[in-house]
């Protein structure tokens, strides 16, 4: 018998205890023994639910229990979710989480909790819902050395934008429309503004390289200043507009991440991905590039990736995974450093050199980000975006 | 320092050598120990290369060190490939693959061997070459319930498909592009009658229910006799014809796999997978579609795969990864029992119930084949193609 805990009984909470509802017997069978959740932690009343004999209020039960194997941390958020999690690492749990922003901010720490307790801290299902990427990188791909990860990371931005492209339905009311069916909240600002997909793509970033990026380090441009227009002429020239989570590694050593809105060709696996779908490209200097593509959120498609963590903490019980990162990345200064290719629309003769997509767009690059601002203001410019190559 | 050999020094053999002279630093980081390349069993004389200190041609030299940890079996076929990788395993080495035959064909007794005596037989590389698909199936995905697995598992046929629907090329003459740039083998048997897919198809299948499905039991429709007239038609409709392995679980427990060549929607990620590309989707009770996308072929991508489970074998030293498929699976009358949907065309009314594509073209279900052939039959339908759904 194996037990576990959740903390935190919200969307993904109920959605693991529903994920081990559904398929126990088949999970029992691939671990080897049975495995019941013991705890839920949450200060909702549970009584009225199937889980009334499970439910607790007090962490220090979870703490204390010599039987309790794993933690699952659902709490969000990086204050209790913070002191919890550092708390049952302590105690010699592994803890599995969905949480983005603590992984982003606090890894580096609750990583090396678990190092010298010798327990799992794993996350998978903190980037990309369902999606299996986060083992893929660090373990299938060990034999590579990365050198870019560029993700479709946010289901609601990726929302928004195909209604915007395939709809022709203006950036307010494709929110609107989002919201309506539940894919965006009422303050909608951390999916718009891109601090999502910042977060999942430090998180890769870490990974990838085993050197932190916080959050707080990276640049990060939302969707609300994309106009119709420049979706329509990106479509016309063969072009799809998605929000972008970039990270690279440099021929010296140094790092780059950044968020922001790309011309992304219709060449690229990249381009088709639409609606909720996340979908992450990595590129590695011996498999080339692989995509990875599913649902970025959702109850089950995220307790999916949560269960496979708790089932692998388990099969690594004694001999923990290593997995972690260390020290800061040396981030380069993107705007000066990193030649890019850019899309500028505007009332403009094409600056000489530039590839025309339509009477008043063009593509220009690779150029620095200051070098192509200038020249954005020097022609006067109304829309500038990067492109993908 | 961990020690591995590799025997068969064709493409994959040596792009695993390559991976590790590009590679040996970051590899050695993340291993904790330098990975050396002690032995390379090939009859070729290698005496001119870099390798000639390695070069060896005797077996039994890998099979008595007892420092050798890891042996790569990159031979192929399943008779040499399968005596050395019974006697490796048998001699207490982890043996990695990429030869898709021999673990169709033979590994469920090589698996049953590599648990008696607690080493590895991994074969990431067998299916979609660099791409990660089959250890996120068996541990990202261990929590959900597998329920079909569905993917374009074949280069060449992927190329060839891709020319005569994009480049309105005839069969014939993509497979002469094919074979002219390499993609093709002058007997492209194997590759267009859909064997190779086949065999990896039965490999999915094994691993997602944990029971053998051998190719030799399962149907195999090659791309041999696609017209351009029904590439031509799909298109218009908004489908792309593209040859695909499937293998699912019925609610019943029984299970079917088969490789034909399918109707595929656009809105299916699987329809814009071009090229010599590979992607598998994978379709989980709790994380619903999700799709593993990269090159499927080639020396250093599959090398790629081969140096990830060199890898986890090594981190799985002591405590061997819990894997493998037991007794067989029981199949249905795939004709008789499997309802699909059916492409048609011919000179005919359409039939009752029938969805039309283009005046000459319909598509009908979800029957099973025996009827639909009967219908077929009956109408005097020239093309009859399952369609994805």
């Amino acid at each position: 018998m194996a037990n576990f805990a959740i903390m935190g009984f919200g969307t993904v909470g109920s959605g693991v205890a529903e994920v081990l509802r559904m398929n126990g017997a088949a999970i029992a069978e691939k671990l080897g023994e049975p495995l019941r959740l013991k705890y839920i932690l949450d200060v909702r009343n549970l009584s009225a639910t199937p889980y009334a004999d499970a439910a607790v209020k007090d962490f220090a039960v979870l703490e204390n229990d010599p039987e309790l194997d794993v933690v699952v941390e659902s709490i969000g958020g990086a204050r209790v979710a913070l002191d919890f999690t550092r708390r049952a690492l302590l105690a010699g749990k592994h803890v599995v989480t969905s949480n983005k922003e603590l992984v982003a901010t606090h890894g580096k720490e609750l990583l090396a909790i678990a190092r010298e307790k010798n327990v799992n801290y794993l996350f998978e299902a903190s980037v990309g819902g369902g999606i299996p990427v986060l083992r893929p990188l660090f373990q299938c791909l060990a034999g590579n050395q990365i050198q870019e990860v560029a993700g479709i990371l946010n289901g609601t931005t990726n929302y928004i934008l195909t209604r915007m492209v395939k709809g022709g339905v203006p950036f307010d009311e494709a929110l609107k429309e989002a919201q309506a069916k539940g894919y965006a909240e009422q303050n909608p600002a951390a999916d718009i503004e891109g601090l999502d997909a910042g977060r999942k793509i430090c998180i890769l970033s870490d990974l990838a390289w085993g050197k932190e990026v916080l959050p707080e380090n990276i640049s990060t441009q939302g969707i609300s200043a994309i106009d119709l227009q420049d979706a329509a002429i990106a479509s016309g020239a063969g072009y799809r507009i998605k929000l972008l989570g970039r990270a690279m590694k440099l021929a010296d050593g140094r790092q780059a991440a950044f968020v922001a809105p790309h011309l992304v060709p219709e060449s690229s696996p990249l381009a088709s991905v639409d609606d909720v779908f996340n979908a992450i490209m990595i590129r590695g200097n011996a498999v080339g590039d692989v995509m990875f593509y599913g649902r970025g959120a959702g109850d089950l498609p995220t307790a999916s990736a949560v269960m496979g963590d708790i089932l692998d903490a388990l099969a690594h019980r004694d001999r923990r995974r290593n997995l972690g990162w260390s020290q800061s990345a040396e981030l380069i200064d993107l705007d000066a450093e990193l030649p890019l290719h850019w899309y500028l629309r505007g009332d403009f003769t094409p600056p000489a050199g530039s590839q025309r997509l339509s009477d008043r767009a063009v593509i220009v690059g690779p150029v620095p980000g200051t070098e192509v601002r200038a020249l954005a203001q020097r022609v006067g410019a109304q829309t500038l975006l990067p492109v993908l190559r």
